[in-house]
C-alpha cells in the first residue's frame, strides 16, 4: 500500500506578509516508518502568528531561516497508522509537530498521546492546547490574578486572548478585551462574557479604552505588540504587570519593526515578563485539569476558524498573518476516524 | 542687606544636546522669606540627566515644558540664612529643590535637614543622596540581589552605577560595569573594585563583554537605554531581572527615540521593572544607614566632577549630556562655612 503524502513548502523567501504565491503543494511517498518511529495521519494542523518568525529563523523553535523547498513546523493532531515504536500503537490520537503535510513519521519526541474522549480533538489545538496553556501561564502563573483584579487582553477573540480574560472570570477577575471589529467585540462580550470589548478599528478608540477602565488595568496581556501596548500603558495601573507573549504586529516585517519606547513602563513602575510557553510544559495537566471542566460545561468557549484540506493552508495562513482570522485558526486535513 | 540672586534661566529652545548658549544668567535681588517660609544659601547644586527629559516635559517631576525665562529645578544642598519658618532655624543645613541659581525661598515642602556630622555634605547628592538611593531601590528593593548573583550595570562610573556595584559587592555579589573610555574603566575595576567593568567604546567590546560574564548576569541595571541595552540582553541569564532606570541615550532627543525590540525580553523570559527614585523616599533611613557607614569606612568610594560658580552651571549640564562627566556631576556655589 503506497500512500501519497501532500505537503507544502515554501517556494519562495518571504517578504512582509505570507502569500498563498510563498508556497507550493508538492507530493512525495507517504512514509513508512522505520525502527523505533511511527507514522501518523494529520486529522488537524494548527496555524499560529508564531511561525512567522519561525519561518524568519527568529522564532526559538526554528533552527535558522526556513529554507525554500522545506516544509514548515507545526503542530498537529494525528493518529498512528502503523509504528514500530513500542510505546504508540496503530489507532492511538497524538499531539506532535508533524508540520504542514498529511502524514509525518516521528520517533517519538514531542509527541504526546490524547484521550479522544477527554476533549473535543481540535481543541487540543486552542482552548486546551498551547494557547489555552499560554493563557494559563500568563494569567495565573506569571500574573498570579487576584479576586478583583482586571485584566486587559489584547487580540481578545483569538485563542489566547479569549481563554485568558475567561480563566480569569472564572477566577474572580474582571476581563476586558480589544480586538478588530465589531463582530468580534460582540462575540468577546456576548459569547466569551467580558466585561467590555474595545474595537481598535473604530474611531474613539482611545476614550473608550478609559471608559471601559475607569479604575486602569492590574494586568495586561499583550498579543500584539505595536501601538496596541503602547495604548495599553495609557491605562495601565502603576506598578501593574505586562506579559509580553506574541508580537503579531511585527512578525511579518521584522526588519522594520517599531521599537518600543522604554519610558512608558518607568513612568508607570511597570512589571514587564516574556512569556515562553515552552516553559509551562510541566503545567500542562494542572492546566487541563482546571480548565477542561469549565470548556465541558460550557463556562469556557471557544471558536475555531477552520479550512479544509492540505491545499488551503498557505491561504488560510495568510489570513491568520492578514489579522483576517476569527477564532483558533486550524486546518482539517482529515476525518477524525478512518 | 540686599543680596543678588544669580539664576540660569533657559534662553532658547532646546533641540537635542543642550549647550551653554541655551541659557543666560540673570540678576535679580535675594529674596527676602515671608511668614512660613525660609531663604536658602546654595552649597552645592546637583546636575544629573533626569533634568534634562525634565526641561523637556517629560518626566514626573516636571509640570509640563519648561519656558524660556524659566530656571530649571534640581537638587541643592544648601543652608539657611534667614527664617519665618518654625522648623527651620538660621545655620541650618538643608536638602531642597533650589534650582539652578544661589538662593531660594522655601516653605519646607521637599526641603529636609541634613546632619553635616553625618556625611560630607556633597555625598548627599550623590553616592548618599538620590542616586544613591537608586541604587540601593534597584539592586537590593526590586531585583533583590542573593549572594553570589552576578550584577552588570551601565554608566558604572557614574553615581548611580558606581554605588550600585559596590552595594553589590558588600552584599557578597558580583559586579560587572560598562563605562566609556578606559580611564573611567581603569576607575571602576581599581577604585570601585568591581570584578571587571567593559569598555563600551572599545573594538571588540561585544566578545568582552560575553568574556566577563561567562555565565551571564542575573541583573543588569539599565542606565542609558539604546543599544547598550540591547547589547545587555545578549549576556543576560535566562529569567534574569532587568531594572529600567535611566534611559541617557534618549534624553537629548526624545521624538527621535529609538525603540527598543520586545522580541529580547521575550527570547530571555525577562523580568523588567521600571524604577522611580521617588517611589523610595520612605527608603532613605534604611539606604542610608546601610551604606553611609561603607562610605565611612572607605568601602564603598564615590567620586565628583565638579564646577565652581553659577556661571558654570550651563557648561557642566552640557558636559553631562554629552557624557563627559567623570563622577557625580555638581557645581559649587559658595563654601560650606560663611
Amino acid at each position: 500500500m503506497t500512500k501519497v503524502n501532500r505537503k507544502v513548502v515554501l517556494s519562495s523567501p518571504l517578504d512582509g506578509v505570507p502569500t498563498p504565491e510563498n508556497f507550493k503543494l508538492i507530493e512525495e511517498p507517504s512514509p513508512e516508518p522505520s525502527e523505533g518511529t511511527f507514522t501518523v495521519r494529520h486529522i488537524y494542523l494548527s496555524l499560529d502568528p508564531y511561525q512567522r518568525i519561525a519561518m524568519a529563523g527568529r522564532h526559538m523553535s526554528a533552527d535558522g531561516k526556513l529554507d525554500t523547498g522545506a516544509t514548515p513546523r507545526a503542530e498537529t493532531i494525528g493518529q498512528v497508522i502503523a509504528s514500530r515504536h513500542p510505546d504508540f500503537t496503530t489507532g492511538d490520537y497524538v499531539r506532535s509537530f508533524g508540520g504542514w503535510q498529511e502524514f509525518s513519521v516521528s520517533d517519538g519526541a514531542g509527541a504526546f498521546k490524547i484521550d479522544p474522549t477527554a476533549a473535543p480533538l481540535s481543541a487540543t489545538l486552542g482552548v486546551l492546547g498551547m494557547p489555552g496553556l499560554t493563557a494559563y501561564a500568563s494569567v495565573v502563573k506569571l500574573a498570579n490574578i487576584q479576586p478583583g483584579q482586571t485584566v486587559l487582553v489584547s487580540a481578545a477573540s483569538g485563542p489566547v486572548g479569549g481563554t485568558l480574560g475567561q480563566i480569569a472570570i472564572q477566577l474572580g477577575g474582571r476581563a476586558v478585551g480589544i480586538a478588530g471589529g465589531e463582530e468580534k467585540c460582540a462575540y468577546v462580550t456576548g459569547e466569551l462574557g467580558f466585561d467590555a470589548c474595545i474595537d481598535y478599528k473604530k474611531e474613539g478608540y482611545g476614550q473608550a479604552l478609559k471608559a471601559a477602565l475607569p479604575d486602569g488595568a492590574d494586568i495586561y496581556h499583550d498579543n500584539v505588540g505595536g501601538q496596541i501596548l503602547v495604548d495599553a500603558f495609557s491605562v495601565l495601573k502603576d506598578y501593574g504587570t505586562v506579559i509580553l507573549c506574541g508580537l503579531i504586529s511585527q512578525m511579518n516585517d521584522l526588519n522594520g519593526a517599531k521599537g518600543f519606547y522604554l519610558g512608558l513602563p518607568i513612568i508607570k513602575r511597570a512589571v514587564m515578563k516574556g512569556l515562553v510557553v515552552y516553559d509551562f510544559e510541566d503545567k500542562r495537566d494542572e492546566f487541563f485539569e482546571l480548565v477542561a471542566p469549565w470548556v465541558a460545561a460550557g463556562k469556557v468557549k471557544y471558536k475555531e476558524d477552520r479550512a479544509a484540506g492540505i491545499e488551503s493552508v498557505a491561504a488560510q495562513f495568510s489570513k491568520l498573518m492578514r489579522g483576517e482570522n476569527f477564532g483558533k485558526t486550524l486546518v482539517v486535513l482529515g476525518p477524525e476516524k478512518l
